[in-house]
């Protein structure tokens, strides 16, 4: 028969899909103002006007074959170069064009480099709470993921765990920052530590420990914040880009993998990752967003939105005495739960007609994570049963704190 | 280190991928007339103005939000059910919607499916001469590729020989109609046979032996033929279909797979098709590509000039001697080379231009494949070399017929 694992993936949604068909459904019968849909992390502000006016130019005066044939696997040359000079200009650290490789998207960014970088039944290490696919990914290269706790209430990443947690097998650290879901960024001196154990570690086992850095939310920061360069400051380091939030198009697939020039044998990893590409059977990246990108670089679309909604909703749900960890940078608000089962606690919210994903989704107890990319008014509607849903916990006496 | 393997698919490009850079370098030193280049099947005409059109009034028209936003990850409802209506009134057979899945192009079909059906260690058997990419996604699914090479002068398929391979591990048998590198059409009545052996040995190892139907060529046919909906002749089939070549989209990546209606337990098959895109980090197809999809259906690319360059360069070689099989569809012409070994004959015809793959790269012996989308000035300044080439192997004596 069919390949029973895949049956298996196919047929359990993640939660975060489920509670998502559930709002729709509820939608569907009770009208949409029943329903505060705070489930999926799909960006609710317009792309910038310069993407699809760069679209339609290009539609209008690019010849066709050229616009819409192949490129070459890796993606255009001179859009590889515009995105090398891109982050050294913004970044002030070598970036070679011959190491960037343009894909599909984060996700397929993922499942190459792992697949480039894995050998059967090494490990990856993920630090908790961390993005579902991850695991999904990791066994499709066949890795096993190990999982190491971050530290509430700041949710820092705990590095003498990492540490120890490291073994002769271990081939590849994934870190996301700003984090989803809690919204945390790593911040320098954080990177610099990790940096020292995994060289000391890739020295000790004599092979590199590779660091992959999933950095979709890259330019969605709050504040003064920025978010550090890894490779700045660890050489066997791959970033995995995204334009999906920053340019909001994450339907249309669209990002790189990128590997450091400082990495051990750095033009050997970037041969793997083209041929884990063409073995996964991404020919190239869609021709019409590549040549997009030059055009584009250094715009977002207007997060102001993501900022306004972030402090709304932050400075209430403190007010109402909700434990919220302080974001700092993506569209996610982790919170935490009533009561000790997340699950429990999201289902008490559905009741409020609150869509909160409870932690457990992410490998951690005890949250939910609100994605608020959602419209302003939706915030403002929902603070009432927030409100409701904290004062019928302590009334009931279920508030376990 | 690296996956050694990957690293072995990214260093070593295939024979065509090579020739191609050769005939670029070579191009940019002696002059673009000094290199007739049929190596590679990207074709040559533009994408329909309805493409076009529709992609820029799609841009003007839709909510960027929707527009490039994720779509559910088996592809728009609305685009999938148009496209089954399209199959329906086009080939007079049931197709539902509910089991299309739209993809990045028909090698993410082939990489998906392969993942779906197999388990590790089960045989897919392909048909030689064959694509070459078929035995690295049957390999990245865990699977083990078995060849039975076609009857030559015709290249019919060898249904005796594809009866004896099959073993109780053999869980897919791959078809390609009209055939790359060949050009042939399955014919029903082959269709017909091979089906009545599938349902036989199916039965008698207690499991379903899939058929996948690679078909981007559908449309590319000449002459009144067409090509069988192989849907109609046998059960367990999966279509792995894309929309490069038709419209002329190669770059965009965007095409489907799709399960028969009539498959045993077919939702099943589907599931495992959703739980493999997910497991390969294909999150959907892109989605600017997905909605142009119903307002393009049954439009083609201008391909009356391929029936041209065909049309020319089979009358011309058959008239200087060459040996080529009779070519009903795709864009590619399979000529006998004129010495038994192909890669030696593919050399000595650089040395009058001509770039012709060897079929070694399709697993096969003796001939070369001629990629004639090309444009047809092209394929009238390179008739003297083939001329010429054919008579120096007459006067050397080096003409093995």
């Amino acid at each position: 028969m069919y390949n029973s694992k895949m049956h298996t993936l196919g047929t359990n949604p993640s939660m975060i899909r489920e509670l998502f068909e559930y709002g729709q459904a509820q939608k569907a019968e009770l009208g949409e103002e029943a329903v505060f849909d705070f489930s999926i992390g799909n960006p609710s502000v317009p792309a910038p006007t310069i993407v699809n006016d760069t679209l339609i130019r290009l539609i209008q005066e690019k010849d066709s074959t050229l616009l819409h044939g192949y490129t070459s696997a890796s993606g255009d040359r001179k859009v590889r170069e515009a995105i090398a000079i891109d982050l050294q200009k913004t970044y002030h650290t070598p970036v070679d064009a011959n190491l960037i490789y343009l894909t599909a998207g984060a996700a397929a960014s993922l499942t190459i480099a792992l697949k480039a970088l894995l050998n059967e039944e090494e490990e990856v290490i993920v630090f908790a709470p961390f993005f579902p696919e991850y695991k999904v990914f990791i066994e499709n290269a066949g890795g096993i993921m190990k999982v190491v706790p971050c530290v509430a209430p700041t949710f820092e990443l705990d590095l003498e765990q990492l540490e120890q947690t490291i073994t002769p097998f271990t081939k590849v650290v994934i870190i996301n920052s700003p984090c989803n879901p809690t919204g945390v960024i790593i911040q320098e001196k954080v990177l610099q530590h990790m940096a020292q154990i995994l060289r000391k570690k890739s020295q000790y086992y004599q092979h590199p420990i590779y660091l992959l850095s999933d950095e979709p939310y890259r330019e969605l920061v709050y504040g003064n914040r920025s978010v550090p360069f890894v490779t700045s400051y660890y050489e066997d380091t791959l970033v995995c880009y995204s334009f999906s939030k920053s340019l909001s198009l994450p339907g249309e697939r669209i990002g790189y993998v990128l590997v450091s020039p400082h990495a051990y044998q750095a033009s050997d990893v970037y041969a793997s990752i083209c041929g884990a590409a063409r073995s996964l059977g991404y020919v190239c990246a869609p021709a019409l967003f590549q040549y997009m990108i030059p055009y584009c670089l250094g715009q977002t679309a207007d997060l102001s939105i993501y900022q306004t909604n972030k402090d709304i909703l932050y400075q209430h749900l403190v007010a109402y005495g909700y434990e919220v960890v302080p974001p700092e940078g993506a569209f996610y608000l982790f919170v935490k739960a009533l009561e000790p089962d997340a699950v429990a606690f999201s289902k008490q919210a559905m009741r409020y007609g609150l869509l909160l994903v409870p932690s457990d989704s992410f490998g951690y107890q005890g949250y939910v994570r609100i994605a608020y990319c959602v419209p302003t008014k939706q915030i403002q509607a929902a603070l009432p049963a927030f409100e409701r849903l904290i004062k019928e916990y302590a009334k009931s006496g279920e508030n376990y704190e």
